[in-house]
């Protein structure tokens, strides 16, 4: 039995914490939220203790941390958790800035406790039937990979403001997947990007809909398209295209009752946004952090996959910007 | 807090004893399994008691009965039940006779106690959409079920033997859900069928094909196609069609992966069977069930859909047997 | 090049017409329609010649007629056409008399032309792809056909009336296929049937959505759903399962355009009726009639097909008056 | 009637001119090819004459002519048709050189003939149902367009040599219909390209995996995806995202069969390649052309098409040459 501690008791925490207390080999001990509302709400739903982070640290019960926290908490609990020997679990992403997460790798690097950026999509139940697919080589060699991810609807401007931008916020995700899928590590980024679903978010600073194309050494392309706004719910497909064949992952829809009428033949919408959709993404990942712990050999998304998904979100704007391809080897 | 006792702890009363484990306003307390090793098995997975049915029915604190046991029980156990003051959730069928399921309704008839049949299909979130939207009367008037009823596999021919017969085995989950969906009671059925998938089915006396015509008074039409083999997987399609339109509810598939090679455009087989198929209808019929004994308005199938379900069966199989159309009254 | 007369220059008539003009290995000489008008509408479009039946039947330069005339002349220019030593294309039905159908069977039986009774539905390219399918062994062994065919509304009363009701009428297209895809002669019919679309409809003592169950000697079985009105469009799809899997033709769209929006995902309609879905099929038709008198081996539905679709008709009404299957046999 | 001569009378020449032969308004009177052998196969096949080019201009009895020769015969061909006053539909490109385009725009700038620019897949039935949606509002204010067009297989390098390389090519459709689709024109244009197919192409001084952005003024945003080998077929959808939802041209399938077995549920492949998927698209462009030039208000594509398609190809090769954005200005 793995005996968990949670960091930041808010929608994304509780999700975890539930998906921990479910599980057979893991359980949810105790919690921390500075916001006393969230703690008390979600202690009392769980039936766990709560406690400082200084007691979460130094107790000897305690296996590992779920850091739900505020993004800008993550790089210090991180470093704390891996000091005191507790294994991480941490929500994307590790940190904003690219010079905080270099420190943060260089500063656990010689450490024992595993460190999982949970990159939920990479547990996505499709997208893993894909990659398990892609590598056992149904498509020859990958020569492009297609992403299209959209939101159903913009989050609030005050989000915005603090999340980064578009690529730290969401494009990281389909980074992620990129890299994921590509099978080679990408070395130039070109990005293009707009405001065109609400003024408000320009005025921000930032944009609402992009295109990135991605390239690895040998020629390997990916494109990610993204939108903050799809009327019809979360738009997440993925196309693998290789030398012989390829291999689509569509959207998953609410139900598979399909209407005939004069309209046309209409079938579901989407799930509507990631609460839906990667519902059993979420409890995948977290099993397989369980079972990592457990010594199965499981291959879990680490600090690396979080510091190169950054970058990549970094060379975006930048190319974005500067309107030229963007080398990474630039961001060295 | 609703305390269940689980009879029959094989392979389905596992499954409802799982979903009361992990419903937050039910528990189960006991279960009583003649074979003693499932007893054991699952008592221990689920960390509760056993107890003989005797002690059972005379415990204050049970409320309810799984009754998941071999069919040959189920008659008496519900009897005993509601004799004892306790809500009664069935596994189909209430029997395989029809006078012995008579007598059991009529005993019953002036109890207090919840009796559900489980006819698990009607909460199959797919099934239960198509349901509420024929309701709006989105389809308009009602004209003509289809439903396509096929299993993966035969079952061995041991369990043929004592399974009552395709009609009142397999069917009668079809003819529920044509009951559910044609919103008006059926008053003739026409059977034709055949051995066609393995001749030690046709040898024990029953068949393994077959296409079922139901009529209501006014009109409406039914058809049930049946097969004990689709080597695709579990096929189950249910069309409405109407005056104003048609709705289908298609096969739930594996995953949403599509492969496109020099084959053709290849999506993912249908769930496998009706454990994969329908563990979300397993976790709603139950949760329905609670909500039914918390006080809420919840509309279960009862006695009454165990009775006319297998008063289907019975005039299927005359109808089979002698090249006719039968008329339900015939059975009174 | 060969040389074709029309009879009829109605709506069908003129269909074939225009294929004969677009072949490149035949033409249309001459037509004849009673309806003046309608003669002169077409043969001025096309640019042919109008004769009297006499003047075709004795022309030594008409190799082959078009019998696209009313029905109750179909068997007597069957007859004079095949006397007269021209090869025939015949619009189904022979005629709506079960007796007169097998009298010019018998007359025409010594005769050396060509007779094809054109059953458009077996030369629809999707249609054709399932059968090679099927005879390639794809599925097996045939167990379980179903064809759902439902037109986008009910024709006129005044056209019911003369119709010979909907068994005679629409079924037999799917009594037809339903022969051309078991692979095996049916020998019992059974019908369900009501007026559900239009009481004028029963009015004039005709059915108009109805339930066919057919069943083979070794025990194979189809099913035909018709229905006289399908809001969305024509419903024409067939599923062939067998020991090794299920064929399935579904319908034809308008086109290939998928809207995402708030109401869901709609693809476009079926092709509105027979003009539209099989206009393919028709020029196929024609296609393999001249290849046949071409000397090409081609399989041709024929007069015995023409019998035999008009058989499970008369079975169907038999079936449905007296609510009892019928053996085939019955009818000899 | 139209009286049309046709110039090339190879594999495009030969569906241009089969399509006029079969249009009830249009007639192939003449054609020329340099190549005697292809003349006289296409001019026996449809029963025309041969004439000079010089014959052909001189001639008043020709009011068209159809330009499929070789593409550096284009734009002279062009000039001279319009001197002598015939309306002329001419295959893409004008010229693999932007200048001489700028220069033929010029020379006929002032004439009064018809110059269509034959982009066949504007004239696609799918994408011209996409495109009236589109302009209806369907999909509200157009923010993103998403091109994936990719061949079965490559040409044979020969043919790359003299090809103008994959952008002027290939993606010089893309590039019309994204023009076609974004309501508004293109500012500038960025592209990732790598040879993977076949090294062969690389060597060639080519590419034949492409990844293009295009942007407008405005921010809408346009992205192309190419590739030289799609194993499964001819892979030609478009998705037109905007602010009310998304509208989505699928591929067209052999046919609509579908099989269900044990490796899943596989339908038809796309249609393998130009010729077949777009044979309505090549009958719809020459009606509109011939109904153009009978007077009614028809939108053709037109020089000025033909022109900005290849300033989108130079502005392509120039961003993926340099690794930036180019600003279509700079090629003023």
């Amino acid at each position: 039995m793995i005996n968990f501690a949670l960091f930041g008791a808010g929608r994304i925490g509780s999700i975890h914490a539930n998906n921990v207390a479910r599980h057979p080999e893991a359980q949810l001990v105790t919690l921390y939220d500075p916001y006393q509302d969230n703690a008390d709400r979600l202690a009392g739903e769980l039936g766990c203790t709560q406690m400082t982070p200084e007691q979460i640290f130094a107790s000897d019960d305690i296996h590992a941390v779920l850091i739900c926290s505020a993004t800008d908490t993550h790089a210090d609990l991180i470093e704390q958790a891996v000091a005191s020997g507790k294994h991480v679990f941490c929500e994307k992403p590790v940190d904003l800035s690219l010079q905080r997460v270099r420190q943060c790798v260089d500063r656990i690097s010689q450490s024992d406790p595993k460190v999982m950026v949970a990159y939920n999509r990479r547990f996505d139940p499709n997208f893993q039937a894909l990659k398990q697919r892609v590598e056992a080589g149904e498509v020859g060699t990958v020569e492009l990979v297609s992403i299209i991810s959209k939101d159903p609807a913009p989050p609030p401007v005050e989000y915005i403001k603090v999340s980064g931008g578009l690529f730290r916020d969401m494009t990281i995700h389909d980074f992620d997947m990129s890299r994921f899928l590509l099978g080679e590590e990408v070395v130039s980024v070109s990005a293009q990007a707009s405001c065109q679903v609400d003024p408000a978010i320009g005025e921000a600073g930032d944009v609402d809909t992009a295109v990135i194309t991605l390239a690895t050494a040998s020629g390997k392309l990916a494109q990610i398209s993204n939108s903050r706004r799809a009327s019809f719910g979360y738009d997440q497909r993925i196309e693998v295209h290789g030398s012989k064949g390829m291999l689509v992952a569509q959207n998953v829809n609410e139900n598979t009752v399909v209407a005939y009428n004069s309209d046309g033949v209409t079938s579901a919408r989407p799930l509507h946004f990631f609460l839906e959709r990667y519902a059993a993404a979420y409890r995948a990942e977290l099993d397989s952090f369980v079972r990592c712990l457990s010594g199965e050999q499981v291959e879990l998304p680490g600090m690396d996959d979080g510091l190169k998904s950054l970058m990549l979100a970094e060379a975006a704007l930048l190319s974005y910007q500067q309107a030229r391809s963007v080398n990474l080897a630039e961001l060295d």
